[in-house]
């Protein structure tokens, strides 16, 4: 690689960075940019340094945010007293999307993972904690992933909660437009077991 | 998406002109990197801006450079009389790795595309074609691609460069490693016509 110019050569090697960018793709984006995109370019390294630089933490939901509380904590049409735990921002766009949701949220950022020494503390679960013990919430929806650390982690919490909050977890079943025989037996396991009587 | 802070969102949208980068991944990327990545993507805009801001384009081989002529050009251990045509810097990339090639390069920036209103002019041939005839070119290596942008174009080229210079084209048939069952029959049949003797 030692034909290519310095800096070019540093570019690749930063664009590796982002998340499923290796050094091959890295190598096709520096060029397409270079070629055909100079001016965006431009645009894309100020809006990275923009983002950088005034991207907060909301102290209450942990959510990214340009002010504190963010504009979902400081919205008094929302419903404070329900707080939905999401494990990242992503979880909170697609529930936003349903349009059904009108509490606020507490993004932990991750879910528990001893081996990537992600605990607790990594997730802010002390905080979350504090903030249903100092009373005014009815109801906590655990809405971490239905994988196998989503659940420890909704686990964990529910054993630390006061047992007198309510605690709910999003319904697992079949989903929406789904056949059955392409379902995995779990999934389905769970929806007999859930299964609702027709009204 | 009006949840998503201004400067976020504008991170997300500059993000999709990378290539290969759609809403969905630019989202991801944009996550991403705010969470684990924040001096990193200070040096990633940085690198940005350093790249475009000092990358030329070689104006004898039409390279990206830091300097003009390139440091292939300028250097003197290589052959200046055989030129290596080729339709991107990724492709001078991979025959420079080979180590087999001692020459110079001139790199088109793509292939005759009439849809896409890419003729001559876009890809410099008339300065490939005017270094030709100014003389001292022994060997015009066409390493265009294998397709029928990159044969039309290499064709193209043959038809306006002095006869009396050699033009070459590299050499198509069996990938090494190959197994004749998977090969198409186009790859098959230029292998068969081009066969070689035994020695």
């Amino acid at each position: 690689m030692s034909i290519l110019p310095k800096v070019l050569k540093n570019l690749i090697e930063k664009l590796t960075i982002l998340p499923g960018v290796g050094p091959k793709s890295a190598q096709r984006m520096a060029l397409h940019i270079l070629q055909y995109k100079k001016a965006q370019t431009l645009e894309l390294a100020h809006a990275m340094n923009d983002c950088i630089e005034n991207i907060i933490t909301c102290a209450q939901c942990k959510n990214f945010s340009e002010q504190d509380p963010c504009t979902i904590c400081s919205d008094p049409s929302r419903n404070q007293k329900t707080i939905c735990v999401v494990e990242t921002l992503s979880d909170l766009i697609s529930i936003e999307q349903t349009g059904v949701y009108q509490g606020v949220y507490f993004v932990l950022s991750g879910h528990l993972s001893p081996i990537e020494q992600i605990g607790p503390e990594q997730l802010h679960i002390p905080s979350l904690l504090a903030q249903i013990e100092s009373g005014g919430i009815e109801e906590v929806i655990l809405a971490t992933n239905a994988t196998v650390e989503g659940e420890t982690t909704a686990h964990y919490i529910t054993s630390h909660i006061d047992p007198k909050v309510k605690i709910t977890r999003l319904a697992s079943g079949i989903p929406v437009g789904a056949q059955l025989e392409f379902l995995n037996s779990n999934t389905l396991f769970h929806a007999i077991l859930e299964r609702k009587e027709v009204t």
